[in-house]
């Protein structure tokens, strides 16, 4: 029978091997008291099975607090795996089943949700993402290189029409990208309507002399209903790019705004240390982006290497990495997303940014990098965009920038960040 | 201005009253490297503001794994307030607003929102529950006493048929409500509608002989659509209580529901573990319910004294008061909420769960607390309606409790668990 697969990362004060039945028990067929009900049909029909654990370490105190204590407290990697007839493949009873109440057992002192493998059966089901990397270019005519973006800054404040005068100056600097901040959606003080449009004005403005129709990831973020209104209005403007925070409207969210759109969906994961920051409690990335890509976002913001965050550059490069591969491992529809880098972004990061992933299909934004070039926004984004271009080409930017250049400068101005990969 | 509060608890290798005004910063008009843009008009109108920094200890180690590292990190409580007009009454924006990037902020080695304060302006832009406790009594016929509750056990693995003939045992046992495991929603091996429509069967046929429609909260969690075709069969098949997974769906999600719903709205939280587990990340229950009330909870689960799984008495306590608070501090539309006890609950922790809250208006649910009763399901039923009636007239149960009484066989049959309550 097909099933679906997760591993987690436990520590237990109860022996690891008990730990895993105890979870794998919880999470199917499990009663506190065992019932004459559940009989061994109903378990090998409906049961969790633990396929393996292996111990990685243990200690004499545990990592969080914790109901149950012992002497000392297992770490390790449990396999559990369910038959897809307990639950199908919705989304949201997948979320109830590997990371529900799980989270809370007394005989565990620490529990992360690290991988999941799902069967096919989920990719056929869902739709992913409408567009992809290929979509996100044919919008906007711009076929290669990755794109290069920027966020509104400040993070909140201005009005529809600062906005508007923002963007004026960053289209004509020659950007592919734009996107509100997550703080700024449909505010009193800056409405969602007024914005889209006075930014659209513009931007529709520059597509009629260039040609080249920059995308402007607008914040949708709210309620169902208002968010299904504001692609309406996305509609009417002639807008390309919805912006959802993830976390905010959660997956089922995501997903009714795929059902309705038109449009791009480029998804933020505003909120997201609160699964990644603890090593004891939580998920991996590689586990949640998954879902946000069977629900359809087309775009995955992925944090930036050497960011002024707080994740390590490894996660980073295996988040931006997880986004382009196939949702199950055995293969099946691809549902690829492109990554979303930023986050104390330079010409630096550029290069290493697409060697690990082999490709141009990555949009990169930098706030200080484009803004604080000392020849302005325009020469920010052409070093930006020539930095690409000797990333491509597998030349050091030193090699590749002309004497005065606006790469050159940045090289001059930027300072270059120490990274920490140890898979690239 | 009207301005919405948030306390947090942070630590941090930057000195507290910096952090505080690095976070005050991230989370609204704040830019990496400060712009001319950012004027000081547009700093007044929509910066955050830090409202008080209290220190209460410090380490010479990070709590969590952090970019940022110093000679020692201050622990302390730190209160921000941001301006309405930054993102009106949004809930999701308050969200991406209050819990979004500042979790991952290199300044913090320990974040937990613990508080927050909302204007009154929230309660009356949301529809909040829409029956509540008296609305919920009148569903059923039920007017005074606690409900008494179970869950279907085995968590999953019960056919549709199965599960309808233990409904039948429970309300002929003189059950109040019962709910299906969070487990169980629409899965293959045991369809929603097939599922519905055998319980719903065996509770109208109840209903129709005693007069007695007792709740079935039946888990709708799934997409908004489903959930919304869920709904409709509900109303076809005369159900009066949805179930709703809060943390699998979104709070978006309990809305979208709220609003097309006739019935009541059940709130389970499985995976709250995720937020309430680590003393150093995270969110409390307290702020989070604040959101699913208004949202359209009318039942929120708060776990149980005593329970099994890690919360301590005391974090169960004032959950299971915050859901009977008013909304803002400062009075309003209370929007209040049914709280709903459950895990390892037996006749013992009624007299608490109830003196806690000062009223009879809660659910408890016992799973092995009723089914391992030795006279039974209906003599555990009666066990604990006993124990109800002995914690409202402030009786000790062993005084209160008949020779050969179900109540008298259950405090023989049950440990008598040991409560750590501090503030009861």
């Amino acid at each position: 029978m097909t099933r679906i697969t997760a591993t987690y990362d436990i520590e237990t004060p109860s022996g690891l091997a008990h730990a895993a039945a105890v979870l794998a028990g919880e999470q199917s067929t499990g009663t506190f008291v065992r019932l004459v009900s559940e009989t061994d049909e109903l378990r090998e029909r409906s049961g969790a099975r633990v396929e393996s654990v292996t111990l990685t370490g243990a200690s004499k105190t545990p990592s969080l607090p914790s109901r149950k204590t012992g002497e000392k407290y297992e770490r390790g990697l449990v396999t559990i795996s369910w038959p897809i007839g307990n639950f199908g493949t919705s989304l949201p009873t997948l979320m109830s089943t590997l990371a529900g109440n799980l989270f809370e057992l007394a005989e565990l002192s620490a529990i992360r949700l690290i991988d999941v493998d799902l069967p096919e059966q989920f990719a056929r089901d869902h739709p992913g993402p409408q567009f992809g990397a290929e979509g996100t270019r044919a919008f906007m005519g711009h076929d290669k290189g990755p794109l290069i973006g920027t966020i509104i800054k400040p993070s909140i404040g201005f009005t529809p029409d600062e906005t508007a005068d923002l963007v004026s100056t960053l289209v004509t600097a020659g950007i592919d990208f734009i996107k509100d901040d997550e703080l700024q959606a449909n505010g009193p003080d800056c409405p969602f309507e007024d914005r889209l449009n006075a930014v659209m004005r513009v931007i529709n403005n520059h597509s009629d002399r260039t040609g080249k129709k920059v995308l402007y990831a607008v914040n949708i973020t709210d309620e169902i209903d208002q968010m299904w209104r504001n692609l309406d209005m996305m509609d009417r403007a002639g807008a390309t790019c919805a912006m959802v925070c993830v976390n905010s409207v959660g997956q089922t969210g995501l997903r009714a705004v795929r059902d309705r759109s038109k449009v791009l969906i480029h998804g933020h994961r505003a909120g997201w240390g609160i699964f990644s920051r603890s090593p004891d409690i939580g998920i991996d990335f590689g586990v949640m982006q998954k879902l946000w890509r069977l629900a359809g976002a087309d775009h995955l913001h992925v944090n930036g290497l050497a960011n002024k965050f707080t994740e390590s550059d490894n996660t980073v490069a295996r988040a931006a990495r997880s986004v382009q591969q196939p949702i199950s491992k055995n293969g099946g529809s691809a549902h690829t997303a492109m990554p979303v880098y930023s986050s104390g972004q330079t010409i630096w990061q550029v290069d290493p940014a697409r060697k690990l992933l082999g490709n141009d299909d990555f949009i990169y934004c930098a706030g200080g990098g484009i803004m604080s070039h000392p020849g302005g926004v325009s020469d920010g984004v052409k070093s930006l965009r020539d930095a690409a271009e000797a990333a491509r080409l597998g030349i050091p930017l030193e090699d590749f920038a002309k004497p005065n250049s606006p790469l050159r400068k940045a090289i001059e101005t930027f300072q270059k960040p120490h990274l920490t990969l140890s898979d690239l």
